[in-house]
């Protein structure tokens, strides 16, 4: 069996943020990451292409597919963007999310701010399922959640952690009175304070750190520690978040 | 001017590996990284490739370097492994290290076991350099140090960070006496532990975690707690180490 003419476009075009969002879905890659999301059964499965085998093994998962195509592996490698060669693809709708400020009030949620890196994106997202972190802000000029690569480095977090793109603005609009902690370099050290668990932690840019806008809205200017002899700059981004993280788990 | 075909055969070949270790130097590019090497007067410079702009502004820093080759852009974009054009690249010795066994006794270091990809070691590099964590041991399945793509993500931390390639048991035989703690996924928690400064964290290998023969080893086996309904499976390598390396920097 054969993709048509057709099917590859599509599938192509969908390596693409603007057909993405014209969509509104996003591409699923890998053995692993395909039987997670049609297992989940949280996110609609528009297309599943595969070979042969990995569908007879899968047939189980493949009730609510609207369209399967069995394919051979020269094919599949037309439309991969992995570099190893892979089993299956499939193409999976966005999901609806809409803000829920009561749930948001309650608990810690991160906001990041113009995040640019792929893999660090899918990594923070990993961070945040594996604390328990149930939303996820992202400026509008953070890479999108939904990249094939952020897809592929978060391990199938997209599935549980619920994010959203939205201004800090219009965030802190919605909810003025939640603490916002953020990573400054003259901030107190996390290794003393006590978190306040509803709070949002905000993450900024890979190179140029938060935003002077956000800087001013923090209610609380945190930083970690360098140790005895400490060389570095900086830490990765999704370093401190996970850094942060855990202090937040730690201590709340 | 030009590189001759003779130095362009050669940069060349400094991306495999087996003539890295031949010559016992590597590659180091990009504006920041080079000046920081060259200033840092720790580790010899063979040979320095630049934009004529570059060299005259960094004209100081070049007292010491054997050879100086002056090249156009179109000649760097040749020898060049970044995908952004870039101004410099230079060639420095790898530094000759010998285990100082009273250094190690006395701090934090860290053993990789198999950690095989190039963004999560250099990224592990830089939480040792940030953290103050002067020895980094490598087992010899692990990617290399100075792979050109180690060398970008550690951000300079080669400059400070110690790395020895060595197995565990050569490690372990040298120092018997050094606690050794380790991420397994039914260890005590890290954030009910108070570590002990001079010890060795063992990190394991992104999917496989730390090898039977070294869990066998391990005289703390700790683990970083999920959050409340978290549900990723694992944490990255490099964000792991990050948490734990914070909260030895914190309790210790």
């Amino acid at each position: 069996m054969k993709l048509s003419i057709n099917q590859l476009k599509y599938l192509k075009s969908l390596q693409e943020r603007k057909y993405r969002q014209k969509y509104h879905n996003f591409i699923v890659e890998g053995v692993k990451l395909a039987a997670e999301v049609l297992s989940s059964g949280s996110l609609q499965v528009e297309m599943v292409v595969a070979q042969a085998g990995w569908l007879e093994e899968h047939g189980h998962l493949l009730r609510n597919v609207e369209t399967v195509v069995p394919v051979e592996a020269g094919e599949l490698k037309k439309i991969s963007l992995l570099t190893t060669p892979n089993q299956v693809l499939l193409v999976a709708k966005q999901p609806d999310l809409a803000f829920d400020k009561a749930a948001v009030s309650a608990g810690t949620s991160l906001f990041l701010d113009d995040v640019r890196d792929p893999g660090n994106m899918g990594t923070i997202l990993r961070i945040a399922d594996w604390f328990g972190v149930k939303w996820v802000f992202c400026s509008p000029d953070c890479v999108e959640v939904f990249n094939p690569k952020v897809v592929q480095a978060s391990m199938g977090a997209f599935l549980r952690v619920k994010s959203l793109e939205i201004s800090f603005e219009a965030l802190k609009a919605q909810l003025p009175d939640l603490p916002v902690y953020g990573t400054v370099l003259d901030g107190a050290s996390i290794f003393s304070e006590k978190p306040v668990k509803a709070s949002i932690i905000a993450i900024g840019n890979e190179s140029k750190g938060l935003s002077p806008g956000i800087q001013d809205c923090l209610t609380h200017r945190i930083s970690i520690p360098k140790g005895e002899g400490g060389g570095a700059e900086s830490l990765n981004a999704a370093v401190a978040t996970g850094i942060v993280c855990a202090f937040f788990a730690a201590g709340t």
